[in-house]
């Protein structure tokens, strides 16, 4: 333009403005700050070069820790064998030869040194300990008692106080459904059962010792939690402990990250892609997303339009006719007329967000597509998630928990599920079952379904022990529960709760107001009932139980107590993050905890507000879960959805994520054989002895951390309590007696 | 256990247990908020039958808005054949009829009435009003100059100042190579090219006329700029206007959102997963995630093992050789030993993070593998390439703007670039091409590969005149040319610039010095040599080309004035967050903002203090794009996996979404037609006449709101100039001709 009247524009202002520009310009210069990287182009950056040789140099040192040549060799072969997604698992067995151990003992340690370790004067340290010490005497009881697996490196700083040993019952196997053949059943014993106050005996001639904690027992231990937790100076020495664990690891990863890295890189083959992950909270009616929902219902529409699924006033519906009755065409439908997305809306809102589970807002298409029991005997249900089934079987490395419901309404709940699911051979290697009982008794009970709580128990609980005396009085059900791993329960924990469970509440069978039971009371008969049955299944060699309830999503702290007293682990544990003591005793005892960060995010805590990441670096058991991928999730993988989201906003590392999945399979509820082969032989031993980088790609350093880190927080402990053991024999005595027997 | 001795227990100091647990018990009563939710069992909850209600009305409604039955039908009938997949886009063409206008016009709209309606004194208001204009006729002059394309409401409301139109030049199509047949070409013109300062001048006899902006009215203009953005009260003015226009926006969500969600519920077949959305920002190179790559190199070390794919002083090295040389094997490979993935360390390090495009750390693993120009001529990378376009082509609605580099370094790379994407028929509907240029002078001249600018500006635009001039002189690049939408500028902005761009700066040729010539040095020239070529290609009837810099990432504010002066849109804009002046007038010019929160995320901005959901809000073209899956994504569905994170952790509604999804499209450089396709044929009409909700998914609510809004915020600003046009008709006219000629 150079060419066109553009001569007036270098006149009147224009060297003010030049000047400011300048100004500004030069200012620019100040402020941006020294570095330095070619784009896309980086052969020249001495940071390069430096990169480079970093990399040599780990793959040096790695050549140093090398398998025996010939299996290597062999791998390689097999490996040229199959095609590039060959995995180790394929690979012979002896390609994991017993661990020379080498394993990574040397990184950069934090010790602390001098008098009072922790921080605080001993007399504080001593009432804090016992306190702890305590509480998980409490915790030990009642998960041994129940069969459940309690943290073989705290039990054996325990030990030392007390002499029981916690013993492995049975769990169940992953295996297909065998054919249907009562003969082939164990033979009936003939014992009858009957529920006293809502927990059930047994008997032959005289009553069976199947022993539990009995209500007395209960009462007086939760009592002793709840005073232990708001007792001020145990608070703030849990709370000092907590955030010293976090400082100890952001030390730990400023040392070692790197080591880390380079140990993930040294493992051939192995990486966060394909180590085992267990998805250890997800319900069944919203396991899969809702694009694969949708094709699924217009699929069946298109299928099936002219079948009977519903019986409205004794009159058979057909699909199309339940459509047209809605105005709606297969074509017509989206994902938006679906509307089972969870949104802005549902913030606080668990009772909106329940409403989204009914496809269209229509329950009766919940009823037809994601119920076991409907008019088509669950025939959809089933089949979509066998679907489900066959991509995470695919997908071969993730694996899932999934929720079915037991209501309790009825006796027949359990015959039901089992035909449902022996029927359409719903079954997969990769998946196996929780059991999850709603907390509704209210609901039924206004709707005169039930007349008082102890009939729901017995619902639940009557025909698990007819089965167990005599399999072949349900013979399905018999198989069904082989492949049950335990029991759930749920409901909004944020509900009021108008009662106050202690040795003065109504017996269950007396139980006929209104008003819901609270948690503790629902989670107490559960464990109750469990405990007797776990016995009667261990004498008859059968797979026991473990309670996993929903716990600490919101409501009441107390819930989280009942949860450390009675479940094996627990779903969510949101708010352990204001309850310090408790979250200290959740590390202590290693309570696995399955999170669902964007669950939470949908209905109780924004994402980035979620104490995940905090938990993590303390040390907690914690594991990632996608609770509903109908409402939640938006790919075809959700859970690697929900990895790969908490990854990128709380900047995990590659090492942070592995060691989450190793978590999910620890806690998860698959057969020891299946784990063995997931985590390595050793697995169940203590630290670095029991991991395997090979198979979790987890670095033994991470492993060792955490071991070390336990053991000095245990010892602290235990040893302050014993230190005036003589002292107080008696006082020390009864309270083992009290606490310990 | 009532049997055993636990009697000792309630004993002592139990009643105060007791004591203190009620009480906590009962506090916690207190605490709970009343809410009622049954879990997984809603059919008795109130809000359950309210809902179903709810949406019942809801389809009842929709049922007015009816298409032709006849044309329903036939969709139907062409649904029923095809499979559930099964999309309107197979559906016969009139399945969308010419819009009978029964468009949402009904919506709860905020109207501000009295006085000083902008909340700032007159005079202030017109001061700031003029800066404003001056500032959008100097981007009107550079974009209709380089024939990029203006915003029409913009250039309608400034029309009424200066009445000159923006054209629409042909722009690249989407189709497959045809045979490469010089004859078919057009013919030579025999015409002369040279660059003078930096320019390309075109001559027959004498030279012809294609303008451009010379260097002078750059500056002056960049220096006019300059003042306008650091002036107080504009900046105070603009900064009202911005906070006005988020308030503005809540409030509308608060109003319409249900409506919003019914409009969209109503749109039959639409939603989220089926609309088409544009990745406007990828890396070729980096455009498949590791786990693709990784797959991909194992599969090559399979199939070619002795293939020679690298010259090490003229020895030819095998692929084994190559990772023998690195002691590694094809089943040792994991994507941590890949150790691609961006990581806390790469945070602020763009130098790192640029080291991490070495596999293994390896820039000759890169070379082979990604790059296009490489002993095996690229073969590794086509393919790759072609896997990716693969996958696009199945999800159908993911479409991507992938990025080739050109370097500058020689005259041939044009030409080899061309001969890989068509030797290797690197091509599909779903792709378009940018080509980057990455700012590396420096490197570059100190390596002696360049010794002034201006041969770097000749590498890169000679080629492209002389093909524009006689196509048959470089075939392919001819060819491929046709597939190109514009150019990038890219390079970490962070680093510092340690020269002011003015009159005074050596041009181009005397550029010789160790120090890289500044963003906006580099842009103009691109710009001016682009402006020159457009021109040049309209007359032969070729597509031109639009800048598309990656700009306001990081670094000076400046980048950013450059961008909004010469660019049709931009990567990233981060800064504008820190700019209210710009940040408005990115707004009026409704400038594309192609942004990445999970590139950010690992680089230079946390995810939740990223700015996308305040512009979004306010009205910004801002659309999401993924930059290097690569580095940043899990899953395989990079853009799927992107949407969702902003989805989750900022609430984006399913609207907000599609809004997203629709500005993609329109900012990108996929074809008229295509567009037309995608969002409807009157796409580039203004308002609701524009839009389309059966093809966007986007509600016509949402349209008119940012359309309204749109025109009260411009009308505003010229109201307010031309209300004292005729006291200053000469300062302004001289404006007009300084700014607007």
């Amino acid at each position: 333009m150079s060419r066109h009247g553009h001569i007036d524009l270098r006149t009147s202002m224009d060297g003010k403005y030049k000047e400011i520009a300048e100004e500004l310009f030069s200012r620019s210069l100040a402020e941006s700050e020294m570095r330095s990287a070619p784009y896309e182009f980086p052969e020249e950056s001495p940071i390069e070069q430096l990169e480079e040789r970093r990399q040599r140099l780990e793959r040096q040192i790695s050549q140093d820790i090398k398998f025996e040549p010939d299996i290597l060799l062999r791998a390689k072969q097999d490996f040229m064998k199959t095609d590039s997604a060959t995995d180790l698992d394929q690979a012979p067995k002896e390609l994991y030869p017993e661990r020379e151990l080498v394993v990574e003992r040397e990184y950069q340690r934090v010790a602390i040194s001098g008098e009072e370790k922790c921080g605080v004067p001993f007399t504080d340290l001593l009432d804090a300990a016992k306190c702890v010490v305590k509480a998980l005497f409490i915790r030990e009881k009642y998960i041994s008692r129940s069969m459940q697996s309690f943290c073989r490196t705290t039990t054996r700083y325990l030990q030392e106080e007390l002499g029981d040993v916690t013993v492995h019952p049975p769990v169940s196997e992953t295996h297909p459904y065998e054919v249907l053949d009562p003969a082939s059943m164990p033979p009936g014993l003939g014992y009858a059962c009957k529920m006293l106050d809502g927990v059930v005996h047994v008997y032959t001639s005289s009553e069976l010792d199947l022993p539990y904690p009995d209500l007395q027992e209960y009462i007086a231990d939760m009592n002793m939690m709840m005073a232990l937790i708001i007792n001020g100076p145990v608070k703030s020495f849990c709370y000092r402990r907590l955030q010293y664990l976090s400082s100890k690891f952001q030390m730990h990863i400023l040392l070692n990250e790197m080591k880390e890295l380079a140990a993930q890189k040294k493992v051939p083959h192995r990486d966060f892609y394909n180590i085992r992950k267990v998805d250890t909270h997800i319900h069944a009616s919203s396991c899969m997303n809702q694009k694969h929902l949708l094709r699924f219902i217009k699929r069946a529409m298109k299928k099936y339009p002219g079948e009977i699924v519903h019986v409205e006033q004794s009159r058979g519906q057909t699909l199309l006719e339940v459509f047209e009755s809605m105005n709606l065409t297969a074509f017509d439908l989206s994902v938006d007329t679906l509307d089972m997305h969870a949104d802005r809306n549902t913030f606080h809102r668990f009772d909106k967000f329940n409403s989204k589970y009914n496809p269209i807002g229509e329950s009766i298409l919940r009823e037809i597509f994601i119920k076991t029991d409907n008019h088509v005997e669950g025939k959809y249900f089933g089949h979509i998630i066998k679907e489900v089934m066959a991509d995470l079987e695919e997908s071969k490395y993730q694996n899932v928990e999934l929720r079915l419901s037991i209501y309790g309404r009825s006796r027949d709940e359990w015959d039901k599920l089992a035909q449902w699911a022996i029927k359409h051979k719903v079954y997969s290697d990769n998946v196996r079952w929780l059991v999850q009982v709603p907390r509704l008794f209210d609901v039924y009970h206004t709707k005169k379904q039930l007349s008082n709580f102890q009939e729901m128990l017995e619902n639940i609980f009557m025909p698990l022990f007819e089965v167990t005396v005599n399999p072949s009085s349900h013979p399905q059900l018999h198989l069904f529960l082989e492949h049950v791993v335990g029991f759930d329960s749920v409901d909004d924990e944020s509900k009021p709760e108008h009662h106050i469970f202690n040795l003065d509440s109504p017996k269950p069978v007396n139980w006929t107001e209104e008003d819901n039971p609270p948690y503790s009371y629902y989670l107490y008969y559960m464990y109750a009932n469990m405990t007797v049955l776990n016995h009667l299944r261990r004498q008859r060699n059968l797979n026991s139980f473990v309670l996993r309830p929903h716990c600490g999503e919101a409501g009441p702290i107390h819930h989280l107590v009942s949860g450390f007293m009675l479940s094996e682990n627990i779903s969510h544990g949101l708010l352990l993050r204001k309850a310090p003591v408790l979250q200290y005793l959740y590390y202590l005892a290693q309570i696995g905890i399955a999170m669902s960060p964007l669950s939470n995010n949908s209905l109780f805590l924004s994402y980035h507000r979620n104490p995940l990441p905090e938990y993590l670096s303390r040390g907690l058991m914690v594991s990632l879960s996608t609770d509903d991928p109908l409402q939640f999730h938006f790919t075809k993988e959700p859970l690697m959805e929900e990895y790969s989201i908490a990854a990128q906003v709380w900047k995990l590392s590659s090492c942070d994520m592995c060691e989450l999945a190793r978590n999910s399979v620890l806690m998860s509820g698959f057969s020891h054989q299946v784990k063995s082969y997931w985590l390595g032989p050793h697995y169940l031993k203590e630290g670095q002895e029991g991991t395997d980088i090979r198979r979790t790609n987890v670095p033994d350093i991470r492993v060792a951390y955490r071991f070390e880190t336990l053991c000095e927080e245990l010892n602290l402990i235990t040893q302050a309590v014993r230190s005036e053991e003589l002292e107080t024999v008696e006082e020390q005595g009864s309270l083992c007696m009290g606490a310990g027997r």
